[in-house]
């Protein structure tokens, strides 16, 4: 009998929680709950009844609180998705930032099921005053930049939070949300980055204006100058990104076959190629790419055949391109905050 | 109710396994078996009743196979000591070197029980001829670099076999030691680099003459420079080290107080001070030490309050300094296999 091995959440910080996905350890299409990283703000907030409840209000025309349960009786889909923390892969910023030094395992996929909040905003009616939508979450806490609490809110432009895809979800890889992940609902955002898809949804507030709060207006935001806010812009879509899961950095291998493979995402259209290069980025190799395009914003797998005959170091690169044509640039763009790195994916390995 | 927060090992490999204790996170003397890191040369190997019978043989008078129950019945002694992987800290060589990239967490502590070595040899009775003792394990495997399957296997010099702190060890922590950790017996080396401290004995063989084995010979060794053997001496003694385990490196505090603390350790002696700057060394105040000194091997908490009032960039190190005189170096001696990494060490914060 052979001890278990099983891989771990890599921890980056324990209060709050933040916890990152071992990512070059789980080939699986779906990330198990135990598997599925984590990144708070906040403590978590108490489980309470209230919950349940789900309040839509502001600029509409009928206000209703929605049940937990009239809402799974509604019209549902499922969508396997990626969800991405816009810091994933912070600590690869150079000059190096501050924040949680993510790696590149704060993504993980999950299958998710609930309903199209525009099914909700249809029952309730929108005036035409209506600008944004507000979604706050249960959790809360203190800022070091603002005297008082704040609860997570963020807000959608009208056109995404009617899109059809964005889903006020209930369930998770078959299963209500885990708790950890913002059970009982949580918004669901394809396309943009994590902070988009909030946890433990309280209320939604229809809006004719611009939401301000600190975690739209202050974080969030690309900061392209150490010193000054000129040209912020705010966080949204994925950029197109891969990684490679195997081999790993700094790895010792034999001379022979070796498989090269990873996964590849993006939030502007499909992955449509993923190239692969052994000499540093001189010569590029189209991947296999492991994975029918039948859902539209799940991850892809690719592999990459390498026989390495002769001994030495080699840089492995793998560089995705989607079908917007954004193709992943050899540095990421710095940013003071450290989002939405997607530099080509470098490992050095040696051979022996 | 809140959801309950718990650290994880770091998944550095899967096959073998090979898992980094969230040092960070763990403010206990001892470190659970749930976070005691992990580190393999080989898959694990199978259990056997045979691990219960430990023959030592070669250069000796009577040689003896002991039963795992005498063992157990013999006066004991327990040791409170790190295991630190020689290759802890790998990660943070300059340049980088080629080997599992451990971060600051291949180190744990934990409460040893078991039999000087001495008193076994005693009971057998050593030949003057007797110069090494080789300690081979169950383990075993490939080698990229020669053919054939080698068990892990080193030797110690007779002198350090017969220190009576030396032990054949079979509990760890109050139990049985973990299969993962060695059962049913592990060698424990006091003061020297874990690869010494061999987890799964099978066998010992006293010799007259200087072991060979790759594990000796090839590994665990400092190589000074990149491309020649010029120079290499074995891994032995741990070095004198410190790390901080809070604050977080790239962490951002809001000003006020805090608390700089940490563990330190050393293979020479005992640790008689740290010194905490946070000003990048220009500057050193002495940290309150966190332990008397009656363990003689286990590791030293130590912690500074910092009391910061000016926003800004710091840096913050700790140096910790041993009975022997020995102190950390600003800057670790690099060697190819990246080993015995000790460098003063740095947390870069950001206060808001």
């Amino acid at each position: 009998m052979k001890p278990t091995i099983i891989p771990f959440l890599t921890t980056r910080k324990l209060n709050p929680e933040n916890q990152e996905t071992p990512i070059h350890f789980l080939p699986q299409t779906i990330t198990l709950k135990e598997y599925f990283f984590i990144r708070n703000h906040f403590e978590y907030p108490t489980q309470t009844q209230e919950a349940y409840f789900l309040p839509i209000v502001g600029e509409v025309i009928r206000p209703i609180i929605f049940k937990l349960e009239d809402i799974m009786r509604m019209p549902s889909k499922h969508l396997m998705l990626p969800l991405e923390c816009s810091g994933n892969n912070r600590a690869f910023f150079h000059p190096k930032v501050y924040g949680e030094q993510w790696e590149d395992g704060a993504i993980s996929q999950g299958l998710w099921k609930g309903v199209p909040l525009k099914d909700l905003l249809a029952l309730i009616g929108l005036k035409r005053t209506a600008l944004e939508v507000v979604f706050e979450a249960y959790d809360y806490g203190k800022r070091m930049d603002l005297e008082g609490d704040f609860h997570f809110a963020r807000s959608l432009p009208i056109q995404k939070a009617l899109h059809p895809d964005t889903l006020i979800a209930y369930e998770l890889n078959g299963k209500p949300i885990p708790f950890k992940h913002g059970y009982p609902l949580r918004l669901i955002v394809p396309q943009w980055y994590a902070m988009a898809s909030i946890k433990w949804v309280k209320r939604i507030v229809v809006i004719d204006h611009l939401f301000k709060g600190p975690f739209q207006e202050i974080d969030y935001n690309y900061y392209p100058y150490k010193d000054s806010d000129k040209g912020k812009t705010p966080v949204a879509q994925i950029n197109v990104s891969s990684i490679i899961q195997q081999p790993q950095s700094y790895s010792i291998l034999d001379n022979g076959k070796h498989v090269v493979e990873g996964i590849a995402w993006t939030g502007t259209g499909v992955i449509i190629e993923v190239e692969v290069s052994t000499d540093g980025g001189e010569s590029w190799h189209k991947a296999i790419l492991g994975q029918e395009q039948s859902h539209l914003y799940s991850w892809t797998f690719w592999k990459y055949d390498w026989k390495v005959s002769s001994k030495g170091e080699y840089l492995i690169m793998s560089r995705a391109r989607d079908s917007f044509g954004n193709i992943q640039p050899f540095k990421a763009k710095w940013n003071r905050k450290g989002y939405g790195y997607n530099a080509v994916y470098t490992v050095k390995v040696k051979v022996e």
